[in-house]
């Protein structure tokens, strides 16, 4: 009953990879340029200038633990976003901050509410810890059911998982009603708050809710590099959060992030030129993907982040095996959407060979 | 009553470092050629060639999830170790397995046992999660005293820790009895062995239990390739159990580990030049070491690994600060031996400017 997984099917796919008897020293070598890998939501031109300049003089430091890098970047973060260092917990990618947050907001006994689909990194690990998940479907527009969910809210209810914009739908959730319903349920609650798609909305400022953790607001946000970065191999993100909840994390953190990812994202942040220029690839790639979809008269849903979900017709475990033999690379949406999959944005001629299975097999079926 | 630790000291020392009102960009501008930083335990002479060659390659793989990467280091590391690729967690360095362990078995109500001092990441995690610790004090030989440790154990016990060659101490537990203690308690508790600096032990192999693993008893060996593979910073380690061990850690597994990381180790994983020349380096230093030592009829422990442990005869804070000021960092060792210093193993320079602040150090006592 699980909706999607980044990581399981991701592994899944990875593993299936791996079982088409191949060996290889390195990743350039396992994916010949033909491969569109278009199920990790990544951002397959890579990172902006700057970070691989950063990337070449990692001789220097890679023998050292990061004690110095990491408050420098969570300088570098606060400053950017307008907090304080003390509201920064520096983490690899924003998983861990989704994992740790499952593990010490999900006790037995605690509630923890999301939507169905959604990203379900936070509500697994809650589960394991031995929280019970309340599962909301989104609405007929395939976005968080706010109203939904806030009637799922009880006194045990520890934990509430907005993913915006969603993941596998690419919703967006009006700023307006978001912050409504953190403003009335916060009091009761941690909202978690997963923006890892935030940065190709049409006003990402106006559309995170970082401000809110200014105000007071018991909202955990979480950030990473992974996406419109180019930086997922390298493993940086940021959980912005009260003080107190960055307190609890790091009493428990995990992970020391490593120097690559460290001076990719201090060399990425603030490169206004490459963020811009990510989105607006991301934004043609779309209009192409739609277009592609309304020639087919396949229904999709309007996406505010680099992938977009859509109806295979069929069940999508087709597709994905039909695709996958044309090395197209999609990833499955789950329930209750076994017919829908999700296509991440990337190079133009992923796209196009994306576009060629799928019209091969609108044809076929 | 905190014996020394990795982290919390060495932040400690990035803190005084930060504090000092130095901006830098990156961690070469951090520190001066003519800071020692011998703090910490790494291998200031950096990866191996192979290694440095491939972190000159990430461009082509930053961008990417390592969902094909993780595999293929751990089938390596299963064929370099000699077990199944099921009794591997690749890791992000050896402490997010520490810090696993500590979670899953530190329930509350449940017991821990660790010697003082060790290195404290595991017992203050099981802490934090609940669990009871109880510190054995090392014996008169400065090592693990197992008969008292085995005289610890109850029912309530869930994981004996042991750190070998031990942190700070240097200490390399008999294999023979290693082996006994861990055949007869194994049945009672997770044993977790720690090899972080097995690599330096005169007989790695013949040191190691990971062959224990292979004969079915309940240990969990943890490694990295922080310490003599250089590789502090890009964060990858790794540990080996039962299957079913393996299988409890992945279910709340913490991290992904890191493009930079997981290219370096397997470029670096049986370079047999490269391991030979970093061990003789981390010999003649400690040979250097023990003649300042002895000239200055300095107590010191003899040791396995590359880093030694001594006594300063004041406070160690004393002699830190006196060290601090010449650039050469070393760290506290912590109760019950507040007059100890650890020292890594550097690179000549650094040594030689260790030596002469303890001899400026002793002349001024």
């Amino acid at each position: 009953m699980n909706p999607i997984s980044r990581r399981s099917i991701l592994q899944s796919a990875g593993a299936l990879w791996l079982g088409s008897g191949l060996r290889f020293a390195n990743a350039a070598e396992a994916r010949p340029r033909a491969v569109a890998r278009l199920n990790h939501n990544e951002n397959p031109f890579g990172p902006c200038d700057r970070a691989r300049q950063a990337l070449s003089n990692l001789e220097d430091v890679s023998w050292m633990y990061p004690f110095e890098q990491v408050p420098a970047l969570r300088s570098m973060l606060a400053e950017h976003e307008g907090v304080r260092p003390e509201n920064i917990y520096v983490s690899e990618g924003s998983g861990e901050v989704l994992k740790l947050a499952a593990i010490i907001y999900g006790e037995p006994g605690r509630e923890v509410i999301a939507a169905r689909p959604t990203f379900p990194m936070l509500p697994q690990y809650a589960e394991r810890r031995g929280a019970t998940v309340t599962w909301v479907d989104v609405n007929d527009r395939f976005d968080h059911d706010l109203a939904a969910m806030q009637a799922k809210v009880r006194d045990a209810t520890s934990l509430i998982y907005i993913c915006n914009p969603n993941n596998p739908t690419g919703t967006l959730t009006a700023d307006g009603e978001l912050r409504a319903f953190i403003h009335e349920l916060s009091r009761r609650a941690l909202i978690v708050v997963d923006e890892a798609y935030i940065d190709f909305a049409p006003e990402p400022r106006k559309a995170s809710v970082i401000d809110l953790v200014k105000s007071g607001e018991n909202v955990l946000v979480t950030r990473t590099f992974s996406k419109l970065y180019g930086l997922a191999g390298l493993r940086i993100g940021y959980g912005i959060g009260k003080v107190e909840t960055i307190r609890r994390l790091e009493s428990l953190r995990m992970s020391m992030p490593n120097q690559a990812g460290l001076a990719a994202a201090r060399a990425s942040l603030g490169d206004a030129a490459f963020y811009a220029e990510a989105r607006k690839r991301a934004g043609e790639c779309v209009k192409f993907v739609r277009g592609v979809f309304e020639e087919l008269g396949i229904r999709y849903v309007p996406t505010h982040a680099n992938f977009m979900m859509f109806d295979t017709r069929s069940e999508s475990s087709d597709f994905l095996e039909f695709a996958r033999e044309r090395h197209v690379l999609i990833a499955p949406v789950g329930e209750p959407f076994s017919s829908w999959a999700r296509v991440s944005m990337g190079r133009p001629e992923d796209m196009q060979s994306f576009a060629n299975a799928l019209r091969a097999f609108v044809r076929k079926v």
